[in-house]
């Protein structure tokens, strides 16, 4: 099957050239050097995004669904080149309601979709061993299993098209509001005069502990914020959580606490730092800072 | 050193046993079959709980702050027997602001406290391998790691009196949240169509996953609600919480909206399920069922 590949950044580009190890890939790329680092894995490169018209799937990997629209329906966009019968496979994070709207836009034209929203950092998308969470057809979704197998350990057929993003919503979901949590509780415990670093090892070898305090905890500890996504760009996630809750009436008020602090945070200028920055709208409010005492990092 | 103990239940139980290994202990019960396992133990028992008064360190592990405050200083208390200079150290999980009354009550009478709560469950206090966090004089806290090392591997020195239950009671609200962030969304990811059981694995391995959704999503598919700590007992963090947010004027959004919904499981009955019964309130309100195909439990 021939693939193309639109969206080669620090996702794409390693599952492109995981996929080019088992069948022919032909990716859109304007940068020099992802373009060296795609050839050098086998795949094809071109400047020209109409070029890839001729594949059998189409993959993107794009950082949000108005860009995505954009390739696929803008100036010289894919649709009016792609053939019918095309499937286009979107593991990009997108707005459940965009990718309703995607789906039927391209299915006017007899083209295909599934949404494949990835999970997993670089260093996954890298060694091929990512999560795929699936939306579509199942038989069209069965048939793309040996492209995701380059690219993913893990791939979870969810139910009809929206049912990946939907499903990675849920998991990005409870994560920002187990982040939010840590936001407000543990300048609140700085307040009361406990030591932030006792604090920390408390939660994290207790009931209290997430993904979320392992990953933001040493990193809070030591005024360090850029370890993970920024928030800037994880907060359509929220928008699409609220409008799930608002549109379905379905009450989200640990969701709606939630969102009201990360907004706090993207307010108050934190937005390019990840979501343990939003621990800054707590620190700030009640004067005190969550940071171990020999902490190196960014204490303003 | 000769110790007393007050409160073998579940936790206690074990603890008094795991002390009387290296040092005397005589403890208050008038249960049977405990008085055989603490005789069994080296523990020396007793029916009248003033008899323990002329210990030099007096452990209390009870269930609440109310009956803590029976023990000391209701009719036939302790308080009124103990001899000044005793160390009172009390092991349970109590209100800060209870805290902090029985020690100043306890200081009027020449009798020195140390607050201790434990976290692990029983295995852990069996094994001798509970944490202890500890508030009181830092002297004091020491004198008393010989006893304390005989019932938990990690003993933290946290500060002044009510520095220990705060602690623990950062855990206990960080991991209410995350249970009632588990008690919306999961549901809504049912009402939107999502399978539960493939919702709990992609939850369980990615970054939303935390103790609670390792604890109580495997349970709540199979309708268990029964291997946690009643919600109806664990009520007293959420008033500790509340209280210190409005003391202070601490803003706890995220927290306020968490205790809304542990409030309306137990206003629907739920109190005696533990933590994963929350869910049972967005169950209702959108008439779904986070529920394993094949559950065998409660799907009332």
């Amino acid at each position: 099957m021939k693939a193309g590949f639109v969206g080669v950044g620090q996702m794409g580009g390693p599952m492109a050239a995981n996929l080019a190890s088992n069948f022919g890939v032909t990716a859109h790329c304007r940068d020099e050097a992802t373009r060296q680092y795609l050839e050098a894995s086998g795949v094809i490169t071109t400047a020209n995004m109409q070029d890839i018209a001729d594949s059998e799937v189409i993959f993107l990997c794009l950082p949000s669904g108005s860009i995505v629209d954009q390739v696929l329906f803008g100036p010289n966009g894919l649709a009016e080149v792609l053939r019918p019968g095309t499937i286009v496979v979107d593991t990009s994070t997108v707005e459940y309601s965009t990718t309703i709207s995607l789906s039927e836009k391209l299915a006017s034209l007899g083209l295909k979709f599934v949404d494949a929203p990835v999970s997993g950092m670089r260093a996954r998308a890298e060694n091929g061993t990512l999560t795929v969470m699936c939306g579509g057809e199942q038989e069209l979704v069965e048939c793309l299993q040996p492209l995701f197998s380059s690219m993913a350990s893990n791939i979870i057929y969810m139910g009809p098209v929206g049912s990946g993003q939907l499903t990675k919503l849920i998991n990005q979901l409870l994560f920002d509001i187990n982040a939010a949590a840590l936001a407000e509780i543990l300048p609140l415990a700085v307040k009361l005069g406990l030591d932030p670093t006792k604090v920390g090892d408390v939660v994290n070898s207790g009931t209290g502990r997430s993904y979320a305090s392992e990953f933001f905890i040493p990193n809070v500890l030591n005024g360090v914020f850029d370890k993970g996504y920024p928030m800037e760009h994880a907060y359509k996630d929220l928008i699409s959580g609220a409008e799930i809750s608002v549109q379905n009436q379905i009450p989200t008020p640990v969701l709606a606490a939630a969102t009201a602090t990360y907004q706090a945070a993207l307010l108050n200028g934190h937005g390019a730092k990840d979501k343990g920055g939003m621990i800054r709208v707590f620190e700030d409010l009640l004067d005190v800072r969550f940071r171990a005492r020999n902490a190196e990092g960014d204490s303003k």
